[in-house]
């Protein structure tokens, strides 16, 4: 099958050419772990992004990234509120628990797998505060959403609210954060700790990055035990300069906005194609969720083009930074035309 | 500090050649996670090296290779024997507590961190098999050993045994497999399976590789909970192909036994400078470990060498697959000069 | 407050005069932990009750019988599918997740708190069976369930279908079984094992037993682990004999059967007053959960009467093996009254 | 065998009276859990003993005790220092680290099984800490000691500088506590907090209790997590009070002192005839380490006493509060015989 049409999984795609270029020029020597200058120059890098000093730290993956975050804001005795489609619920093989060590992940509704103030104040009253029952110690969302919605920094900003009424630490699964950003316009800062969030997986994986993703702790206090943590569950890299300067080189000259910014344009020329009916959602990142009966499924592959079922009567259709634009338009003009 | 004249830790040394190729062949989309052809290929490539059918996985660290292998070996109830000395006890920050869900480090003593048949019968001798103490589940010895001595396919097959007869499962982390391989001249299945090990950490970051080690197991049926435990511990790549293409890249051609030989010469090049009086061990691999004053060694840093104090009155030497030879010479001078 | 007077709980009656009698004749030195003759002779038992062999082990609570059961049905990597008002959901503060080291509880619905082969199926089906979900390995259901109603056999048994056709482990928390037999008139072996269920968590302390509940297996090996995990959990006692006397005391004899036929008269009578009109759920078992407007509730207060708000508009009653019938008659009289 | 004859275990002696009559008088429905009257009187009770105000908690075992201390004061991440021949590193199957969730026990030498200042400094001044090594963040003691010896408190004292000095939570295994304070003659208040300890697991079972052992927090605050982690690991009991009522029943009217006080004398009387040569340690509790040579102690066995090998060449007599005189006057004279 041809690269070009496949509109499977941003998870698949090739490293970006500065991440190429980055790790050329990280094989030399350096000190190892996260002794080089590389590693030693991510906080700097990412507390510029973010207007305000963060601790910022390598991992090769979304759910390290996810569940090293999440076992510090959350005990072994406490409970996670998350959407019931939630990638740390559904697609991690229960790696929140393993990392604490057996907190309980409550799965809440909401629409477009986003949640909203009520539906966490509800699940926080429904419990009882007592020995018997797991309380809520931390609250975790996803952005852009499992459904590719992005949230509005105003929306994080009620949830944010929830979070410090309820005495809930804030995560937010970014494994698509840049595409939120491209879509919204908004800052990262805006979407993040001012709305007070506490901690974000910052994927760059899904956006040109080769296996390293940013681990970023707005209040550094918080991160003290995530280094002995990355250690001890495996993952701190021998090389670790080759994941920083990665991030370094995504970061400098806002290669990840580019990126993240490529992959939205894709998937609104398909969405477009698509038409409001087609839709089950907005696109508001690099996901389309679109309406398909199976022999018109059938008929899109037929020509070449790969995708994803995702339920009865729905496919998936997946953006990437490096998406083929003649590609694109083919299948646009191939949906257009069921 | 020029990176020529650090004997620091091979930990740290650059990629190799063919791993830079490799990681630019593979930079294509492909399958995501392990579904790549590189990663469906590690099997066969594995296979081929150790003369049987073997099971074998990409991770990303000697950590977690160790500690997924042992998790395998021994159920969170049970002990695992090792020496004191050992990296999973010493370095890894009790991620084989973290991996097996508290399972116990046994510590044994032995020469050269090296274990004999004797000490692990003594140390089973010792346990009383009821309720109240923790039974000894699984054998791990690193080869070549943390002081830097090679193991003989018969003294493993002797602790094969032994394991065999006590019901151990038996690991070899192999961080430095290469060599010891390289060393002893032994084949990879008589160092391993042949005597009687069941899972091998196969080590190539120290060996030239960019964040990629090999999980083997000898009995493909041992492996059967490894994947989903290396997705619940965060270890699943999205892009799995960049690491499986560097193992494919090192195993085809001997690449990694022609990194190991080199690291190997270069340090044996400086144990005949040193010569027998000052060694503490013979040197059977890429370390040295040398008795020198004080002084002496602040003389050899003066003149730009780097390297890690070990104990009281010694250093530590580590050679690397890309140690430049004419440093090398001018550290054996400096040394036979003192 | 008159004792008499509570239908809070049945967790906090007093312990039966079979109970105390057992525990005088235990009073004398033997040998420690589950050496004495007591616990040795509960396998015996508990097989005669059961009509076949099974393994028979005392624990002090019913958290611990059900997390300790669980351990030996579900991996840390797999999910145990129950009812989302199931005891070990809502009233055990996450044990479940800590003795099976993070292993997910699936949460049903269901009508009553049961559940039902459908549903049991639909949950499955819904999984993708890779290394991304977490896969269902056990079932648990309560009976009598959380709101009373108790499973007859041939319900059992259909679950007992789904579970071996599906490869999950079969649980029963039986903290109400006792009364779930005296309801039915179907015996032990047809409410269980003949039904399937691997691990019954055999209540005696909602029974008339101080702190002591039997663990059974119905597959002697699965047992196998499990002394071992009740160690390592802080749950063998030093003075075993003291449990093991207990639950021989309230077996032989059928007292165990006697004390919850008690209890659920109390509660008929009290089901007959309430009339259909106000009952939620049949009444099944020792449980009735009532509609009763705020100030009903608190009219009966009023009169002495103790009792639990369940829900808005419902109340639980509950009824003990010691139940004052005088106080019963009054009650329902005082209900009848409304 | 008759009962009178044996000197095994205090492990499985009988209750004594006031803990039958306790269980007698708390046969009467209450709050379930630890809401009854004896529960909450448990602070007061315990906070008169040791003249300040404290925290205490009742479970069944000492394992328990100690495990649910030893999370408090260390995480998974950390290790406790512990003599090699620790009960919890010996005789609790791996439950510190079921219950830590995989720290580590670091075991330390140490004549007699006790620790002293040097061994514990030596101990931290071996470790990097960095996030390679596992940083000790406990220290636990035994006190009297697995060979029957008892601290005294200035030797506490010097051990709880180090342990503040090195930021580490210090705990006591009192499960013969009461044998310590009877034989020093020294406060509960100057062996524990006035020394530094944190967490105390003062034993009742091997001293008349019927399973019941008390956990005490020294300071409050550090008690806040336990009553969640009793109940998570199963160890919160439906009926409570018969533990509480115990324990009340024992530290009124000092009965608790005076059967450590009996067991002790008994002891002394058996160390007495023993003489100086045969005894491994001074006699400071209710244990004596004799050497024997195996005719000698097959001799005392014929004669109908009962006892447990320890090591080669020395057998292990224990004293219980309810020893029968005439059987010890009889084996002190079997033993001078000798």
């Amino acid at each position: 099958m041809r690269a070009a049409m496949r509109f499977f999984s941003d998870n698949a795609a090739a490293a970006c050419p500065a991440v190429m270029a980055a790790l050329a020029d990280a094989n030399q020597l350096d000190t190892a772990y996260d002794g080089d200058a590389w590693s030693q120059a991510l906080d700097g890098a990412f507390s510029a992004l973010f207007e305000r000093e963060v601790r910022a730290l390598w991992v090769t993956t979304g759910t390290a990234a996810n569940c090293l975050g999440l076992a510090t804001l959350c005990p072994p005795t406490g409970a996670i509120l998350c959407h019931e489609q939630a990638h740390i619920e559904q697609d991690e093989a229960g790696a929140p628990g393993f990392f604490t060590h057996g907190a309980k992940l409550t799965l809440l509704p909401g629409e477009g797998a986003k949640l909203t103030p009520d539906i966490v104040e509800e699940a926080c009253a429904r419990v009882r505060y007592d020995v018997h029952q797991v309380p809520p110690m931390a609250l975790s969302i996803t952005n852009a959403s499992e459904y590719g919605l992005s949230y509005r920094a105003a929306e994080v900003a009620a949830l944010g609210e929830v979070a410090r009424a309820r005495g809930l630490g804030f995560h937010m699964d970014g494994a698509r954060f840049a595409n939120a950003v491209a879509f919204t316009g908004q800052s990262p800062a805006d979407l993040t700790w001012r709305a007070g969030v506490d901690v974000l997986s910052f994927g760059f994986v899904k956006n040109g990055g080769m296996n390293a993703e940013a681990l970023i702790f707005f209040d550094p206090a918080r991160a003290e035990a995530v280094p002995r943590l990355r250690k001890r569950s495996g993952h701190l890299l021998s090389k670790g300069r080759f994941s920083a300067a990665q991030l370094l080189a995504m970061v400098e000259g806002d290669v990840w906005l580019d990126n993240a910014r490529a992959a939205n344009a894709a998937a609104q020329a398909l969405a477009e194609a698509a038409g409001r009916e087609r839709l089950v959602y907005p696109v508001e990142a690099n996901e389309l969720f679109v309406r398909m009966a199976p022999a018109e499924a059938a008929a899109l592959r037929a020509e070449g083009f790969d995708f994803y079922d995702w339920a009865a009567g729905e496919v998936r259709l997946v953006t990437s930074w490096d998406q083929d634009m003649r590609a694109v338009e083919r299948l646009a003009s191939a949906i257009a035309a069921l």
